[in-house]
């Protein structure tokens, strides 16, 4: 089955209205400026989500952008799931996944 | 100054109402063992408690235990913050902590 093209491809509910920053192993201050654009360009709401061993990365991520670049940050919600993933020798694991919802406080 | 005798020390509102468990660095399943038995003493409420990287091991321990051992239990709540430890050295350091609080669903 071929791509996709992008331009063809519907918007889901989460390009349209959220913004969403995926903390994955890079250092702390790459997230940091990713979620900082991201509330500039959406300013309502962001969301910082994170698979296994990320998840902690994103808690310093989320506290470390409410307590020293945006204090007017607040924590809306906090979900944990269990996702399934396929490894590259086709077994599935389950991974625990995170999602930190920030909104600005007015 | 002498340990307070522990019949003497008044108990706290969480040794009274809740029951805690801090994750660290040992094996998921210490914390699962520890996680029911708690349960078992106290089934209204179980909160779990960790810092740092062993975050996303808390995460780790909520879903197994909701997923496997007791999938009557829900999660009421998340929190995070951030607490200043004071380092072997004497220096202060941010870490971030995260509580999960489970609950029966009757």
């Amino acid at each position: 089955m071929p791509k996709a093209k992008s331009e063809s491809k519907p918007k889901t509910k989460s390009e349209r209205d959220e913004s969403v920053v995926f903390v994955g192993s890079k250092p702390l201050m790459s997230y940091i400026t990713a979620c900082v654009t991201q509330l500039n360009r959406n300013p309502d709401e962001l969301i910082i989500k994170a698979r296994g061993r990320a998840i902690s990365r994103a808690v310093d991520v989320a506290e470390v952008l409410r307590n020293r670049f945006m204090t007017d940050l607040k924590v809306r919600s906090i979900e944990i799931s269990t996702e399934t993933v396929t490894t590259a020798e086709g077994n599935t694991a389950n991974v625990s996944a995170m999602e930190i919802t920030l909104v600005k406080t007015k």
